[in-house]
């Protein structure tokens, strides 16, 4: 997908064979990329001018959380979304050459919590008796094995970390949910399009809506009117906690629409005329990497 | 806030010491908690019939992930939420109490990587050289700090992590933002109401609706119109990516009302007109825990 000519700096969510490394080479190629350890760190570095981009996960990677990325854009930092892309979470049983052999007389199995978490039906059929180990990250796991080749131990981890460590893949996709995509935001101080291979047709705008301050029944279908009286179609919307207390929100909304559209612009109008503020996260084009198999 | 005659078995997402914990104790008190490894144990640990309850993360604490705990509650558990409690997040600088003069002087901080990036804006003004060691939980980070008495380390964690491990506060409430609540729910097969001290004046809902198969735009809209105009109150909504391919969505919304309220069939009998297959995980009274400043 990559263009040749093309290789900023980039910030991703690490560490590396992390899956924001997957979607930050998907988009980027191997060239210019930097691991951050937190997502914090990620919006620092590009915010500073470090890097050009970020990537971080706007849904729940393994590693990253919503409220945090969301959290962090909408206090006070001037980022915005330049592309958007959604890969498939698949997890692997990875172990090292020495111990095929012996896979289902494994002693122990390593991983980050959540991933063991997502392949909790699988190991619950194939491997009740045997100790979960947790780790911080399923790369920190794929590293452990790859450093003891003596051990029958497996980790839980996704293709990169098994091309990275070394490993062989023992049983492909064994993550309980069949179709587990995650969503990643490329972030930079400009408003811009990042336009490559295999973008989606159309644009996406996010939008952050905070409500008025005085509680007012039925806003919430007040402003979705706003949208579908013009056939601008939602592809997202969710209800954040304001930091100020418990009972504020602020909504944020993906309408299937470039910001630049003049339904878009009498949208805007009407909302800042109900009293919400609104902030747009800009325009960009969505990118889909498809499953192994 | 227990009620004394009250102490049915709980799963709660551990380890001993996590937010989850903390939870748990509050509604519960702390006889009959079972730590779990992961939300899907704790749910299968009620499901069977193990324990009678179980408290797992609904919005994204450290330890859990809101998509994790709805697409298992989605997908096939028979579970309803039978309470919800609020919980400030606080994290707080863990040290160990001979090391208490040399808090300026830190060889190394350790916690969990989403914890570090909670006080990233703390750890950048106070210890920008100091090395941040990831670790898989809060409390393993202050487990490693009480064992290694001898070293100039800190750990960052809860209060609850502060006391079970025999650790002093060096600074208290580190985290970057000030009113940091998360949702935890109690889950079990029954559809009850947990009422104890301090519950909430009325009753909320939380409906999992999932929207027609064909393509139809405008369709939120028509779905808030049904509760707009009983002037039935939403706190949240969410939309939730279907397991089936991306574009299908289900919506998560929490109603402030109890299901059993005339207005409420009224709204089921014409969601289920508008080809919506609506789910009820149940009404229950919220609680919730004040900061300790």
């Amino acid at each position: 997908m990559k263009n040749s000519t093309f290789s900023p700096t980039v910030a991703y969510l690490g560490p590396e064979g992390s899956f924001t490394h997957i979607a930050a080479t998907h988009l980027f190629g191997s060239m210019g990329l930097v691991p951050q350890q937190t997502i914090p760190d990620c919006i620092e570095a590009v915010t500073v001018g470090h890097v050009a981009y970020a990537v971080v996960p706007l849904e729940n990677a393994l590693e990253g959380s919503v409220p945090m990325t969301m959290d962090y854009l909408f206090h006070g930092n001037d980022l915005f979304i330049n592309a958007e892309l959604s890969i498939p979470i698949e997890q692997h049983l990875l172990i090292h050459e020495r111990q095929l052999d012996y896979v289902e007389e494994l002693e122990s199995i390593h991983s980050h919590p959540h991933a063991l978490a997502q392949c909790h039906k699988y190991l619950q059929n194939h491997y009740r008796r045997v100790p979960l180990i947790q780790t911080t990250s399923t790369a920190a796991a794929a590293k452990y094995v790859q450093e003891h080749p003596e051990k029958r131990i497996a980790a839980i981890g996704n293709r990169l970390a098994a091309e990275k460590y070394n490993l062989r893949i023992a049983e492909e996709s064994i993550h309980d949910f069949r179709t587990n995509h995650t969503r990643f935001v490329v972030l930079s101080l400009r408003k811009e399009f990042l336009e490559l291979d295999g973008k989606s047709e159309s644009a996406k705008t996010t939008l952050m809506i905070k409500l008025p301050d005085e509680d007012r029944p039925g806003i919430l279908h007040q402003i979705l009117s706003v949208f579908a009286w013009r056939r601008l179609n939602l592809s997202k919307i969710e209800s954040r906690p304001m930091k100020t207390g418990l009972g504020h929100y602020f909504f944020i909304i993906d309408v299937l629409e470039d910001e630049q559209h003049p339904m878009m612009k009498g949208a805007f109008e009407e909302l800042a005329a109900l009293n919400c503020a609104v902030h747009s996260l800009g325009s960009f084009y969505t990118y889909e990497q498809q499953p192994s198999r």
